[in-house]
This record gives C-alpha cells, sequence and structure tokens, in this order.
C-alpha cells in the first residue's frame, strides 16, 4: 500500500512508521520535515498537501498537540489551539482526503486514553481525544466507495513518560502501540477505536 | 436552591425550568428573552452575564446548537459553528461560572446520545456531545470547593421528533428527559453523564 503518514517524526509517528515501511511505500509528512510537510492546524496547507501528492491507498495520522494544564490555567488560546490542532486537524485531515484516497481505503487518527481516563490537567486533552472518537464512529457511517475511519487510543507511551522523568514501565513502548496502527490500516474494521495494548 | 438556566426557552430548556421551578428559584438565560441574556459562542457575554448576577447554587445549560448535515455537506463553518456553540459554549459557561458559583454547587451541561449512537448527518453532533463528556469527566477532577459537574445525554426528544414530522413515540417526552437534570442538581455525583431515560 501506498501510506501517508502525517506525524511522522513524534514519538509514536516514527515507530508506526518503522512498522509500516516493513510491508508498505509510506509517505511521512511533518510540518518542518518528510516527503510531505503540512501544518494540520490550517485547512489550506492540508488541502495543498493532498494535491501534490497521488492518490493514496491510506492515511494515518499521529500527529495533534493539545494542551496539557490545569483547568484553571487553560486559556482561551489553549483551548483554540487543542481544538484546531489535535481534534478539528485530524478531522480536516479526513474531510479533505476523501477523495485522495483509492477506493476501500483507510483512515487511522489518533486519539488516546485519557478520553475515558482522565487527569488533573487533561480538560482539553480529553474533550479533544473524545471528540476525536466520536467522529471517527459517526464519519464511518457516511463516507464513499468502502472507505474506513479508525481511531487508535494510545494509552500512556513508555518513551514518553521517560522523558516526563516518570517510570516507562507505566506505559507502552511506541513499538507496541504501532502495531495498532499497522492492524487498523492492514484490517477491514471501520468505525473503531482501538485501544492500543488491549488486543 | 438559586439556579441559572441557560437555554430556558427551548425544547427541554422549557420543560426542565418547569421541573426546577417547582423547588427553587430558577432564572432564565437565552440570548434574547429571559431574566438574564447571553450569547454562549462569546466568551465576554458569558463574563458579563455572570458579572451580572449574584452567586448561584447551581448552573444548567440546556443550550447549544451544532450542524446537521451529511459529511461532505459540512463546512469550515458548520464545524467553527458546532464547536464554538454546544462545545465551547458550554465549556466556557464553566471555566467563567467557576467563581459565581457557591461551595458545593453545580455544573449539569448538556451531551446528547450521538456521542455514542451516531447516525449519517451528525459528525459535527457527535464530535461536540463527547467532547463535553470527556470535559465533564475530566473537569469533575479539578473543580475547587466541592463544586460538582455532571452532563445529562437525553436520547431523541418525542417534541423535537414531531416537529421533525417523525414518530414522537420514537422520543422521550421533554419533561421525562427534565427529570435527569433535576436529578443532577439535587443529587451528589460529579463527572457523571447521565443518560436521560435510563435511570
Amino acid at each position: 500500500m501506498r501510506i501517508l503518514l502525517i506525524g511522522s517524526s513524534g514519538t509514536i509517528g516514527t515507530a508506526v512508521y518503522a512498522a509500516l515501511s516493513r510491508d508498505h511505500d509510506v509517505i511521512g509528512a511533518t510540518r518542518h520535515e518528510g516527503q510531505a510537510r503540512v501544518d494540520i492546524t490550517r485547512p489550506d496547507s492540508i488541502w495543498d498537501m493532498y494535491r501534490k501528492l497521488d492518490q493514496v491507498d491510506a492515511v494515518v495520522c499521529c500527529a495533534g498537540g493539545a494542551a496539557w494544564k490545569k483547568l484553571r490555567d487553560l486559556t482561551d488560546s489553549d483551548f483554540d489551539m487543542s481544538v484546531s490542532n489535535k481534534l478539528m486537524g485530524q478531522v480536516n485531515l479526513v474531510r479533505a482526503g476523501i477523495d485522495h484516497v483509492t477506493d476501500g481505503g483507510s483512515f487511522t487518527l489518533t486519539s488516546g486514553i485519557l478520553a475515558q481516563q482522565p487527569q488533573p490537567g487533561s480538560a482539553a486533552v480529553s474533550l479533544v481525544n473524545a471528540g476525536i472518537e466520536a467522529f471517527v464512529r459517526a464519519a464511518a457511517l457516511e463516507l464513499p466507495r468502502g472507505l474506513r475511519i479508525n481511531a487508535v487510543s494510545p494509552p500512556w507511551v513508555a518513551e514518553t513518560l521517560a522523558k516526563m522523568g516518570q517510570d516507562p514501565k507505566q506505559g507502552l513502548p511506541a513499538e507496541v502501540v504501532a502495531k495498532s496502527y499497522v492492524r487498523a490500516v492492514e484490517g477491514t474494521d471501520t468505525g473503531e477505536v482501538v485501544r492500543a495494548g488491549k488486543q
């Protein structure tokens, strides 16, 4: 398959790039490097990226920021950023990408465990993750030409916890998380939220 | 209790107003009428409303629009409206209201069954409803002074179905939905999504 991977340089994205590359032709996209360039917070940048690509068989998104701050510290700008980035950025990758994915192809987005299991500081992140999951369930009912859409919901990732100075053993290694993305791309499910590490 | 009810003139809001008014002092707020005025899509309007009120014991929101359209017909503006209205409008009612609710008081927001059970046309609505539910779960972990926050998730409402020319018997009457709001306000739960009609 020819697969567009947005966020190919992040912690999870790097592992997904490696895992998908074993059997597929993966086009990495980030804001500043990679074969394709995209700023997912800007719809025009998303449309521009797709225009420059031929058709792809799958789109995978491991990109998307959201503000991690205490509720009282979250500003209007923090919510705006979170919504325009991980939430609407991914929604717009689907909206703009529909005509660029081959029949029976797929979208695989990223949500996260905080959708269901919040922590202090996760109000904006939880909102965004749950919004993506509901969008995926709904969009699956309407995609044309057998296109599929799913979200992978990672738990805390070991490498991320290590960077935060916390115990990486409390998280799942990125290469294990990556397997859920591969299954979503190669499988037949649609409208599913795949809890990484739970399969 | 002194209760601020935003969206007091809508299908559900009217029933909630009637139900809460039996035992409480309810201040109705809408965009164009009622004791208080607010446009929840404008943070300055929300802050202004709270400034004009004394403290309240509970804030209930039955307001909030979101675009019901096929995925391919949803425009950038439709998503912007949906996010700024039912999603961020309700989030901002909480953020701005924290200091205006008495110790142990509560926020009760509105989501909807489409968060979990989408239909063709519900992509934006489902996203918004699920986002609100996750925000409620997360914010409950951080609210000060014993403040509580919950969401009521109504199914299709009989009166709404009737207006749409559909069988009202497939929905729940607004006065039954209203009971879930009363329970959320008078109860002790927090961080809960109350499925109206399921209790």
